[in-house]
């Protein structure tokens, strides 16, 4: 088969809005909502890096579809409409493209996205999925990493504790020991991450001083918010949410540096907490104050229980070039 | 090195529109022209593919831009803004790396588009370039490939002849015996596509009714046109442009689906051509006239001075999945 007819088969039912021309043509047309600004990301996933073999082929599109969104939701951006970059190896068969299809539209309802377009090929080499998200912020924009100033609260969304996306990889590659229904959870987290619903991104927009997408690691991502607002972060390892309640530390800090969370950690005012918490709970999105930023050098500093934690000489992740 | 380190070193300096954020941040912002309609278009160069690893990487860029380019200007949309995946694999090592940032520095500042962001991971495979091009339309809107009607003029834009590219191609390969000039010109357009000035994108807006890029070849292209729109399209092919006048029949009907040309076809209504073919001279736009559109079914036809000739089998280049 073709590309063109793997595209009418199992990708251009999925584009049904107008713009997106039944994926028949060159290009889309994307039409914003009248005053909300326009924010774009883009992640790709590279088979055996991002994603295993291993992996159902039907949470590839969701796990695509999730690392982009959460990118949105830390900018206080709701996500609109997306065009996929797939380039597939053609060994990989018929059933497993169906499959990605199918679990690619079902995401795509999940969250309300418009597939616009894309660009479909073979590779004779691992199969890369990239997706590029277009997603719309209130008239104020999009929130920043660079925002945070000292006396503020340190918050993540907690729709799944920290580490929970590393302790699944481990799984997936039948390393580590974990009791079943912790490894099960871990797993489907690694494969299709439990991103904060939509109303988080309305959240971060009306409260965040300065936000972004935990995905290398907490601890990486908490001190890019610190170096990019120029203040002192502090994170209180003993109110993070973790996959085992009262681990070791240097289990904690493994799970602090694992990587793909997908949450969205943020600052806010603390005299805004309050009602934040408020709003937060009446929208259920799950939150947690694990910290605070202070005046000072930019930089991240832990503390466990009260007593200081030297930080650990590897953050998180990052792709060697 | 990290990959932040070569993004820091290589990309941002590339991305100084304020809306990238200095590509320190999980996305980034676009700010539209007023009154312009987004039109959007995504292309994947696979190495080995799409491009040769003997193609030297300072053209990685260029032809992954233009490629885009190409689409956006075919749909009468001036290029604004793009996101780049990169997944790169290690091996290439940091001087290729460097050398691809600059051809593609070269190429953005060349077409005047902002990059606002991307994506950049290690990949075991092959190199696979990803660019979503966000560009922009009059308030009549892009062009499509569907409207039009019998009777039109047929017209491709000429900055380089139909085959070129294929033509190129073969050299790279060390194939194909062609004259030492010709072929330097055909390599070079084969790593470097000499798409059409952006002043085309005017023209096609102002003047065309249907509209699409040649990429896969033109007589591929050229049904598609007939096929979206639901008219005949016929084609004298002695009108086309050729790498070589005068080749017989078999080697052009090669180079009419070889694909890799990167023209723009469209049809315009009979009355308007006068004035556009004045328009286009104006703006230096090289533009042909190669056949027209008219009643009955849908479909492509060609002629060679005046006589029929019959459809190869294969009308142009599709992906294998």
């Amino acid at each position: 088969m073709t590309e063109h007819a793997f595209i009418a088969r199992y990708l251009a039912p999925l584009a049904t809005d107008p713009g997106a021309w039944g994926l028949k043509d060159d290009a889309a047309e994307f039409v914003s909502t009248p005053g909300r600004r326009l924010v774009l990301t883009t992640d790709t996933l590279v088979e055996g890096v991002h994603f295993l073999p291993s992996d159902p082929p039907e949470t590839w599109g969701p796990k695509l579809l999730a690392v982009n969104v959460s990118d949105a939701l830390a900018k206080g951006a709701r996500p609109a409409a997306c065009l996929l970059n797939l380039s597939w190896p053609p060994a990989l068969g018929e059933p497993a493209f169906a499959a990605f299809a199918q679990g690619l539209g079902d995401a795509l309802s999940q969250w309300g996205v418009r597939l616009l377009g894309g660009d479909t090929t073979a590779t004779p080499g691992p199969l890369v999925l990239s997706l590029t998200l277009l997603a719309e912020a209130p008239p104020r924009g999009p929130v920043r990493r660079s925002g945070a100033s000292a006396g503020q609260v340190l918050a993540l969304t907690d729709t799944a504790p920290i580490g929970l996306g590393g302790l699944g990889l481990a799984v997936a590659r039948g390393e580590g020991l974990v009791e079943a229904a912790l490894g099960t959870r871990a797993l489907a987290h690694y494969r299709r991450p439990d991103v904060s619903p939509l109303a988080a991104a309305d959240l971060i927009a009306a409260y965040a001083t300065a936000s972004l997408d935990v995905s290398d690691g907490l601890l990486i991502d908490a001190n890019r918010l610190a170096q990019a607002s120029g203040v002192g972060v502090e994170i209180a390892l003993d109110r993070v949410g973790w996959p085992v309640a009262d681990a070791p530390l240097s289990q904690r800090l493994g799970w602090a540096t694992a990587g793909d969370d997908y949450q969205a950690l943020f600052t806010v005012p603390a005299d805004a907490w309050p009602a934040l918490q408020a709003d937060a709970a009446k929208a259920a999105v799950p939150l947690r104050a694990i910290g605070h930023t202070r005046a000072g050098p930019a930089g991240l500093t832990l503390t466990d229980a009260g007593v200081g934690v030297a930080l650990p000489a590897r953050l998180g992740f990052e792709h060697g070039l």
